[in-house]
């Protein structure tokens, strides 16, 4: 792991926990047992050691570790460590993809400030199930690693038509675009302000030539390019993040 | 897949294969066993159909196949499809990690242009061999794919001080910081120009104070920032890469 510029110290040993519970001075919270085995059997922590926890809107809690052991662990919260930020909405479009390359992608997402995924149906899309339950177990360990505060969360898969008229109508699309003629991504995305903001990217073998000509006629898509090699779906994703953060966001 | 920008139209049934023969007007060239299967068993192909190869230094040329069996399959150049281009040196150097962290950074980094791969032994490092041949494969495969005319280097693991001061004396290093205080990539890149380029990502549990000390006394070494949140050691790799092509190179 890397850190950065950011207000943090890098620790390696550092615990971050996600749990579903209210957290505040004093509140005592049971952990999964997975949760314990991991801290117990993996990170060899023990009763009086510290963890952090988060939850998604209580920010992030110093807690001492009261009891551990297979059948129940449980923490106490000591003092808040970081307080709550609201993260600016960011969807990353895409079509589901196999494994290994969609566990990548919502890995390397979460890790890159998504607040949402989500799955589109296109024409040229051969996957079009994906495993929620999967998917957010890595969302979820993802966010625990990259020190962010919430846990992006993954949609259902829809039809990208739909998308566009229904949910997304009033965001700025970021459309990666596989024709000649776009602009590259930093050059496009200069002197926009004005979210909330969708990257899409398209699957495996591309948009149809009917979904590149609706996608180029909506008023609130951008078409831009990431260069000039093909870049798989899972890398166009990553770049495309990390330009986005890089120019509007925090990176 | 995604394409973009440049001169080549996105076509999701052209086949490029690597070869190690030299290409010419009216040259034949057998193909590898795997090569035939591929083209055969996977891709439906027979005689009379084209596929392209490339070398790395004689440009891409268009192949009539003319024979294709499981036993011998031999394909005739009929026309140099693009010109050899010279490739910028850029060199990522980074800690072995663990499968599947690996293969994606070496598919990653070869989609996104680099020319050398150069892994590196450090303080923190806790992978220390890496296997060449699995990994050249995952390299091939990743230039196949995306277009790109060469293929990078997988060079053997080095310590990272005598990099330094040795093969990469020369050389402009990025080194993707993990403290406080340095400046965001796209802001420190702004306005150079002078290569070789390398870009250093840490291991998993980062640089050593003494190797953080050492790299930041030296004067070919620039530190730069990832953002606010923690990334993997082979996002990092991923969003510097990208941030970088997005700067100096060709993104």
């Amino acid at each position: 792991m890397m850190t950065t510029r950011g207000t943090m110290a890098f620790d390696p040993n550092k615990i971050r926990l996600y749990v579903d519970h209210d957290l505040a001075n004093g509140a005592s919270v049971q952990l999964s047992r997975d949760q314990a085995h991991y801290l117990g059997t993996v990170m060899h922590k023990k009763a009086g050691d510290q963890v952090f926890l988060f939850n998604g809107h209580d920010g992030e809690w110093a807690c001492d570790i009261l009891h551990l052991d297979q059948k129940e662990t449980v923490v106490r919260a000591t003092h808040q460590s970081r307080p709550q930020q609201p993260a600016a909405p960011l969807t990353l479009m895409f079509a589901p993809l196999k494994h290994p390359a969609i566990d990548f992608l919502v890995q390397k997402a979460t890790e890159l400030g998504v607040t949402d995924l989500q799955p589109v149906l296109t024409d040229h899309t051969t996957t079009r199930r994906i495993n929620s339950d999967h998917l957010g177990s890595i969302a979820m360990e993802a966010a625990e690693q990259c020190e962010r505060l919430d846990i992006p969360t993954i949609h259902d898969p829809k039809d990208l038509m739909g998308l566009l008229s229904g949910d997304h109508a009033g965001s700025t699309i970021i459309y990666c675009d596989e024709g000649d003629n776009v602009p590259g991504m930093l050059t496009a995305l200069k002197g926009l302000q004005s979210g909330p903001w969708v990257i899409l990217v398209g699957p495996e073998r591309g948009f149809s030539p009917t979904e590149r000509a609706t996608l180029r006629d909506q008023d609130n898509v951008m078409a831009v390019g990431l260069g000039p090699r093909i870049l798989r779906a899972d890398t166009a994703a990553v770049a495309a993040l990390t330009m986005f953060q890089a120019s509007l966001g925090d990176m």
